[in-house]
């Protein structure tokens, strides 16, 4: 049931005007249980009529009770790349929009992000996106769907102006629909009635939707954990998701990234704990702080222990300086004044009175920490005895990359303290205790885990049953499953296109799966090019077949071989002149499987061979 | 101090002759005080006087107390491919020939192995390789310096057994000098004693080595762990340790895997107690058990729970095979009749009597697990119900691929126990407090962490403080460094060669680092072939550039693309003949620069590109 609640959003708009007022007519009755943060007494509140028709609108239908569909298109089976459209009525909402990382299956790719074909096929259905909050694996692929589609957005403060950085740099951001909502805030999209709920989790302004249609309330937690002493005082809104547990959820959808464990997750305060231990160990000494750049309020934490310390602190790697920028423009981030230094100046102070914030705590190779333990960073060299602090746990895949960094800095001399000796990393995410408790409030008819791989999902699973909901209604679901939850029941069986589209350069969805094929196959073996030039006309061969090659062998050093290729070559070519071949086809075909098996014979490789032949 | 003790080796020979008895003559006294186990009395015993003729030489050097020389020649900054150099006096031994593996930084790379340069310089000088345990980072690479040198190899008799195997695939068996030595003997290789001693480690067998010379005893570990309930039986050997210790030990080498963990290691029989937790809640459904092929006891333990339960056991994997017929063989492996049977019989029983034991615990694509879990396995298919225990922990770098696995596996309607769900895996390794244990019993003058990366040998390093040894007689030092102890101190100014050769199919050495380099560009942009025709006399171009693809886009779509780079080259052509540029060599810098030039404007990619110009 829809909730008949004040409803209320806030056109954006940021001191320097970074981005331009959105031409989106904005719903802007103040809600007056909540204080509005003091920093947005810059927005231009607009007041507009849309809300009310929609209000009608909804009405109207409301006995006829309509199912609602929901569709992951996202982030099922998967860690990333998190989007999901629901429809109700012939109107179509979308939350997050997100983009993944590459891996070793994908060599080449900048970011991964979900196939849009269904989306833009529903363009004139869907009324708007709004976002849970600013992490890359929901807000990522927003400028590639912003391209083709643009629809209005709505989320926090600090998230739109992730977003809006974001749509800078890819020259989006003067067209673009942002629209800034409060938490406890309800906004009308189309049919559905959307209240953004506070969650805590490792980026501040974080929220858990609460999706209501005549159909029922359907509630999307979003990135979430349970944290009772969180650094912004703001714990998760507990007792608002109870009191919609209560007056009926039809479905949930909830966080599964950290399902598979037990217990709790701890309170981000524990982080300030050890950082004031290791400040005072570090006495004398400089200090290197790695963490994520989003974590604003593990930013915050080594400011709060750099003040205490009398230290200055210096930010390197952009998204770290962009986010510093961002967070504290917007009032997420308090700089006591002369704290931040440029990285620049800091050979102008002393070194124990340096804290350095950097990017790079999965050791990423291009970032700061990297270039630094390498000796590649201008700004800041290694000196014994500097103390660096990895405020992160690897992401999996990552453990050895940030091995690697950590070895190249115990090498230069630096303490390095990572992984679990101090606590100096906690996750963003909800442990079993928690997501049990998000369940045992909501208390919903139906149970969908999202946000995980299949085990992460199956683990929800589990504990959805052990928490009471029956089997029957957990749906463990694939990205472009159909859910659609009428009065009848749940049926699972559509499904809409849904899947990966891969970034490489300023190309969006040209490479496949055959240009990552050969890349792969490029990458084990290298690659053999086999030109030979013939007479168009006579069939006649007029130059000694060439042989070049680039990741097979050492030329230098391998003459012998690459003349038994060339005769090799000569051999194939003599043969299809002799049987009247006619088809140049023929020709390769029969040099690449000629090449390749004498080369695997000759040296159990299998490297890419590729025939080119000349016409003139 | 050289100890004056009986020594003992046992020409090694197997019941079905796998190998043949070496030409190296061998000590073979039998030591009264150690019974020989039972299968050892297929055993060759010959006598020969190599020992006391060595012992005389020893004893008339005595007086001179010379520098004993240390050299890690692998092992170090690194996990794998531990091989260590020892000289004293004209005469080396070497320690250990493993292998370690190749990771992102080596696309397309079997294996890597030690440098041998060396080594082989140093042939006329080295007397034997001892080896502590069959794992493949202490036996990997034995058969590429066999090829080279000759040498005489003394180990354990699963050991051997192990190498064996191995130098059969290699055909370099019959040739091969291997000799079975038992813990608990010495044997003396030119001027050194080895005494073999009984530790502790995931594969049954193994031993560390305390080698003495005039110049004093040094022990190195090799992989070790304290296990008090072992499942042979048989503890580690610290009561032989403490003894040495007492009488004086001049170095440790020491094994610094679990550095950085806390505690102690548990013992390998909580894995039994788990097992038997789970083969009693999978009770009516097939187990499938996947671990290391070579952790033999790990498979006792599953082959007891078996017996146990009423199951016949399968085994799938080459190597798995390979283990259990060489352990079976020699004793180390005690399977009742009739429990094992062979995979392709499996549909020949119920599935609830079925245990499976694979490979595949890190995932790995080729491997029987992978295959089960991608449906790809003949003999094994996955039911709904089936329990599948992967009974190992991810190795840095390998977390990703099994979670590949297990998520197929949950895909499919399987039960599957991984990670820390129970106890289903311990490490073979030594943690913190066993660490400490080991250097407060020899109490070393001088301690040389071992077998690690930077991070664990300064965390070994640490413990060697906390344990009391002087920080100026703890030694990190590099592949390469030669610890060179005298009467005097010790000195590790000096280096000798070593590093990696890389290993792909029969090549060894061939591809170095502009091959890798080729292979990660190839692998990252994919590769632009461009070739040009041109008359060798008047240097005219004699037809339009051939472009050619792989690996970059897909060229059906992007037939526009391609054309432009024809034109770009035709272009560059032109301005070269129009130069008057006579040198192809320029020819070709600007085809590949003005191609990439355009393509990174273009793309925002970098592919290879390669010209191909041919003279007719």
């Amino acid at each position: 049931m829809p909730e008949a609640k004040q409803k209320k959003t806030y056109g954006y708009s940021a001191k320097k005007n970074f981005y331009k007022q959105s031409e989106q007519k904005k719903v802007a009755k103040k809600n007056e249980n909540k204080s509005v943060p003091s920093n947005t007494k810059n927005s231009k509140l607009k007041g507009n009529n849309l809300k009310n028709n929609q209000t009608k609108q909804r009405n109207t239908k409301h006995t006829s009770k309509k199912p609602i569909k929901i569709m992951p298109l996202g982030g099922l089976g998967e860690i990333g790349k998190n989007i999901t459209l629901y429809e109700y009525d012939g109107d179509m909402l979308l939350v997050d929009c997100g983009m993944s990382f590459p891996d070793e299956e994908t060599p080449g790719i900048d970011i991964v992000i979900p196939d849009f074909s269904y989306v833009l096929e529903c363009k004139d259905k869907i009324k708007g996106l709004v976002i849970t909050h600013g992490h890359e694996d929901h807000i990522g692929a927003i400028p590639y769907l912003l391209r083709d589609f643009n629809l209005p957005i709505f989320a926090t403060k600090l998230t739109i102006g992730l977003i809006a950085e974001k749509l800078k740099e890819h020259r989006l951001l003067n067209e673009a629909k942002l629209n800034v909502v409060n938490a406890g805030s309800t906004v009308t999209i189309g049919k559905f009635s959307v209240e953004f709920i506070h969650v805590n989790h490792s980026i501040p302004d974080s929220v858990g939707f609460a999706i209501t249609t005549p159909a029922g309330t359907v509630i999307q937690t979003g990135d979430f954990k349970i944290d009772t002493t969180p650094i912004d005082d703001e714990m998760i809104d507990l007792s608002r998701f109870a009191e919609l547990g209560k007056k009926g959820v039809l479905a949930l959808l909830s966080d599964s990234t950290n399902a598979e464990r037990p217990g709790y997750t701890p309170s981000e305060r524990v982080v300030g704990s050890s950082l004031e231990t290791l400040f005072t160990k570090a006495e004398g000494h400089r200090i290197v702080v790695a963490t994520f750049s989003s974590n604003i309020h593990r930013i915050q934490q080594i400011i709060n222990q750099a003040v205490k310390s009398k230290r200055k602190v210096a930010v390197s790697g952009r998204s770290m300086l962009n986010v510093v920028k961002v967070a504290s423009e917007l009032g997420y981030l308090t700089v006591p004044k002369d704290v931040l230094i440029e990285i620049e100046t800091i050979k102008n102070y002393p070194a124990e009175q340096i804290v350095v914030v950097t990017t790079g705590s999965q050791g990423e190779p291009l970032s700061a920490l990297h270039r630094i333990a390498f000796s590649e960073h201008r700004q800041v060299e290694i000196m014994p005895g500097d103390m660096f602090i990895i405020s992160a746990t690897p992401i999996p895949g990552n453990e050895k990359t940030v091995s690697k960094v950590v070895n190249e800095l115990i090498k230069r001399g630096a303490n390095v303290v990572y992984e679990k000796m101090y606590d100096v990393h906690v996750s963003g995410h909800a442990c079993q205790e928690e997501l049990k408790m998000m369940l045992s409030i909501v208390k919903p008819k139906y149970f969908i885990p999202v946000h995980g791989e299949e085990k992460h999902l199956y683990k929800h699973s589990m504990l959805g049953m052990a928490m009471g909901i029956d089997s029957d209604n957990i749906f463990i679901v694939n990205n472009g499953t159909v859910i659609e939850i009428s009065e009848n029941g749940v049926n699972t069986s559509a499904t809409v296109p849904s899947g990966r589209v891969l970034v490489d350069g300023l190309g969006v969805g040209d490479v496949g799966s055959i240009v990552l094929r050969d890349r792969k196959h490029l990458a084990e073996g290298g690659i053999i090019v086999v030109t030979v030039v013939v007479d168009a006309t006579t069939r006649e061969v007029l130059s000694r077949p060439e042989i070049v090659s680039r990741g097979f062998v050492f030329v230098k050093e391998s003459e012998e071989l690459m003349l038994q290729i060339e005769n090799t070559v000569y051999d194939i070519l003599e043969s299809c002149y002799r049987g009247n071949v006619k088809d140049w086809n023929v020709y390769k075909t029969r040099i690449k499987d000629g090449v390749a098996k004498y080369l695997y014979n000759k040296t159990h490789r299998n490297p890419m061979v590729l025939p080119v032949i000349v016409e003139i």
